[in-house]
């Protein structure tokens, strides 16, 4: 491609309102141009990059056995009221009516695609004999961003390959689920992605059932409890503290339970202030109703109940905090006042809890708490679990060592869904005796933009863009140092039609621009390989190849270029990872 | 791919709702499932055939020096207010608001992407020096249908290619609409389509500036005029009719002109039944308003009036049919008895009108008709015009041989925009003399559906489809008669690795189903090449290979039927047209 052919206006300035290095550099380098709040257009060079990342998502997903096909954006709105998600999804579903003749027909733009894929398996599958199958598409997803930002890292429309396995058997489910994973670690490695699996909330499987693909990044959004010892990486819904149920005797103090008027202190932090003293020092009380029972919940004052752990726990289906009536039920207090001294329903602590010698917390009577409680003397327990978040520090499940948390950036997550849609949506199969069973689900996501965007926001310098040969929109950009320069400009264009002609992507700078503009530009969009023609070099029958990352560019005879050129590109994709075999 | 593995799902029945044969067979071949009204998923093999479509535009855009990029398809609905196209598209742009934080953002679905283009373009090209440009996407497009039909010929989201060509002069806009032209040529070639490039309205750049890339089709929507002789061919709101003005001195008869009370029969129709004449014997008289002020036009009763072509008639920039008031006080009378004779405004007439001896019109008072209007002694005429709509067996414009009607469905359209878009949205340039001049443009689409949905409706034969081999979701099927026979199965699953080996695109009939079944299901699905293994054939040590569209089988010997297959293959893909070098 020349220059002057396509669309790449480069910016010298940061844009004032790109807060993250990607968001500014992929402005900058002429990637992406913002329509408005949360959608971007994909300029030549950035469309390029998401279309080779497309490209090697589609070999991979085929490699592992998946077939694509392509489903409506536009769906009817009744297939998410059957699976709950219309209520779910609140106002990050996009709805919209449009008008047929006298009727209005109520539809949503698909955030992603399980209530129309498993309502068409439901019409084509019956037997057993017809599983597994795994299903997939890249398709523009729509959800309505309330806060988009970060460029286009979080918008209301992008690209997603989403994928959707079928099977009959369990089995079958974590054959599919385990190819799905390593497709991705194949995806994420050829794209040249620093990417961590990272273990997430399981959901109805249960088990090793959910992993998010996340790269490593300061400004992600989210956060990734990890172990640089044992490599264990989970996300905050996900991971284990390490903790495990101390020494239940009791404690030694022989300070007396004493109770203190605290009025209207129904909050840790009102407490704390009311006190004098830190949340470590508090017993944090809370009434949740599991499968219709109350039960009390006691977590150190300064930690953040998990309620997926406590879910777990309690073996119990659904769980919810309890209303201010069942409160009032089992503490005879207002909200806030609640405490393990006497609560009259049953009591699961945090392994934390039984540590806190001398602990405040609420004496389950309006306006009261109790100072100096202790457990064997004034509240029992038989065990202790993990229900509360990880924090910084809290030991590695795996190793014991200090965990750290880490900034990321979520790339993909393959999830085992279990039977949640085929149930709600009547996609069954007849097994081998004749009888009806609904159909095992799994669901794999990859944000197909953000491979590009994680890239430009994990790989960069002072200068530019550092791409690597994968996702670059081109291997090699050829910079001749003058285009009115007859003789030098016939040197320049045989070499880009014999670089072309070796299959290599090429983009030729033909603009009538200053050397220096030139190789700004060409350190900020950060193709790979540059190739100079001109100067004193061409006198010496040389043109200089320099690498985006290397220091200094190295003088190759003319003759000799287009050969040396093709094999440093040939040579920077196999330090990648070559495609899989179909 | 193995067959197992795919989600193909063939149908023996046609299905009740489907009208047409595209519709039929896409259905019963498993290439489409309706997911709602003007909704409809591409199962694995039909999104292949899409997929194959896409490509070889795209092959050809890039030829044509055309750049890719990726607009959203959401868009702001203030974009459309400032073109006048949120009011011009009615119902069929579909609109929704979302919710941000308190505010709601009114946006609509891209139908186009005229306005989004328009308003990049107007930020990052500011001289001359940066045109000429040609941007184009294969993107999603949404249009409500209100009466969504014939599968996915018409659906309400659908795959297009839409191209936008950016020019400073005239001349740049020629070349790049011929580049467009030629490029459309050879997609439409390449995918073994039988096209019509067709003439269309040209709007505001006048002349040559508009083509309709049709495929002629018993059921297609569109009507293309042609001559078979001339090879002139353009759609009805275009089509000269050959006409030329006749001889103006005037009716020879001798028949009185006499007034007759038509009470309350205002419209051809009414007329003609009060006054038993034929539409032909009448003078239809229309009163316009062209750029304020009122003029008559006179055609054959028979005769539907061609806006365009009287717009052009009259040099006119605006031109709609008169209001009741101005209509009285031309005529002096109520709407439908306006006639020539007397009339108190400027006439053109259509070339057919000086023909009709012994007229029948309206007398410009209520209620009242004249019989036996003639030319010259009635009322006069310079000159005629062409201004009506062409009819099967007007004269061609070329070749004066009677032209016929043929219907045709409309896979793509280049048209010579002008400056209707850079005007309203403000996309200028400088030019050489430093002045702002608004850029000239261009746009292209084409319906990447519908080159599938067109193929599928004109190749095809009682036992199914009978695809290019550009297009054919696979180019070779294997089918193995006997799954559970393992030396056979051996022998095809080396044919099938060693032609996927050649590059060749392989489907593998994999399926234990018994012969009859799959090879209905193969002449169903149409895949150009089968290879049959199995039976006699096994034990004389040859396979059958037959084209989809030959009589009967060849006997090849096992170990040359890769190479024969693909030999056949590459003559196919070379009968068609070679790609164009990028």
């Amino acid at each position: 491609m020349r220059w002057s052919q396509s669309l790449i206006p480069t910016m010298k300035e940061v844009p004032a309102d790109a807060e993250i290095p990607s968001h500014q550099l992929m402005l900058r380098a002429g990637l992406i141009r913002q329509l408005m709040a949360g959608a971007y257009t994909y300029l030549p060079l950035g469309w390029r990059s998401v279309q080779k990342a497309a490209q090697i998502i589609r070999e991979e997903m085929e490699a592992a056995g998946a077939v694509e096909l392509h489903m409506p954006a536009l769906q009817p709105i009744e297939l998410f009221d059957r699976t709950g998600r219309n209520e779910a999804f609140g106002s990050v579903l996009v709805r919209l009516d449009v008008t047929r003749g006298d009727r209005k027909v109520h539809m949503a733009l698909g955030p992603t695609h399980e209530e129309v894929v498993t309502d068409l398996i439901s019409r084509h599958i019956n037997s057993y004999r017809q599983l597994p199958l795994t299903l997939y598409q890249i398709q523009t997803k729509f959800r309505n961003e309330e806060r988009p930002r970060f460029g286009v890292l979080r918008t209301s429309e992008f690209l997603m390959k989403d994928a959707y396995s079928f099977a009959s058997t369990l089995d079958q489910l974590n054959t599919s689920y385990d190819a799905m994973y390593a497709a991705y670690c194949r995806i994420f490695q050829r794209c040249g992605l620093k990417y961590i699996p990272v273990e997430a909330e399981s959901g109805p499987i249960g088990g090793d059932a959910s992993h998010e693909f996340m790269i490593p990044a300061e400004n992600g959004e989210d956060q990734i409890v990890y172990c640089e010892s044992s490599g264990y990486a989970a996300n905050l819904e996900r991971a284990e503290t390490g903790r495990k149920t101390p020494d239940l005797s009791g404690s030694n103090s022989s300070a007396a339970l004493e109770k203190v008027y605290t009025p209207k202190a129904g909050s840790i932090e009102a407490v704390c202030k009311f006190l004098k003293c830190s949340p470590e020092q508090m017993i944090k009380t809370l009434i949740y109703v599991a499968d219709e029972k109350p039960v009390t919940v006691l977590l150190r004052g300064d930690h953040d109940a998990n309620e997926g752990k406590i879910r777990r726990a309690l073996g119990a289906k659904s769980l919810e905090l309890a209303d201010e009536k069942t409160i009032q039920s089992v503490t005879n207090a207002g909200i806030g006042f609640a405490g393990p001294v006497g609560i009259k329903c049953d009591v699961i602590a945090d392994h934390d809890v039984p540590l806190i010698t001398d602990a405040i917390s609420g004496a389950n009577e309006t306006d009261q708490h109790y100072k100096n409680v202790n457990l064997g003397r004034d509240y029992q327990l038989e065990t202790t679990y993990d229900l509360r978040d990880a924090c910084e520090g809290d030991p590695c499940p795996k190793s014991g060592e200090p965990m750290k948390f880490v900034h990321g950036i979520e790339v993909g997550h393959v999830f085992k869904l279990g039977t949640k849609y085929s149930e709600s949506l009547g996609a069954e199969f007849l097994n081998e005796h004749e009888k009806r069973e609904p159909i095992i689900m799994g669901c794999y996501g990859i944000g197909v933009n953000r491979i590009v965007a994680g890239l430009a926001e994990t790989c960069h310098d002072k200068n530019g863009l550092l791409w690597p040969i994968s996702i670059a929109p081109y291997e090699v950009l050829i910079i001749p140092l003058k285009t009115d320069d007859e003789e030098l400009m016939k040197i320049a264009e045989k070499m880009y039609a014999d670089l072309k002609g070796q299959g290599v992507d090429v983009l030729f700078d033909d603009r009538p621009a200053r050397p220096g503009v030139k190789f700004k530009d060409a350190d900020l969009i950060g193709i790979p390989f540059r190739i100079v023609i001109g100067g004193k070099g061409l006198q010496e029958g040389i043109a200089e190849v320099k690498a985006r990352t290397a220091e200094g560019p190295e003088k190759i005879p003319l003759d000799q270029t287009v050969e040396y050129v093709s094999k440093l590109v040939k040579e920077a994709k196999a330090e990648l990872l070559a495609p899989s075999a179909t």
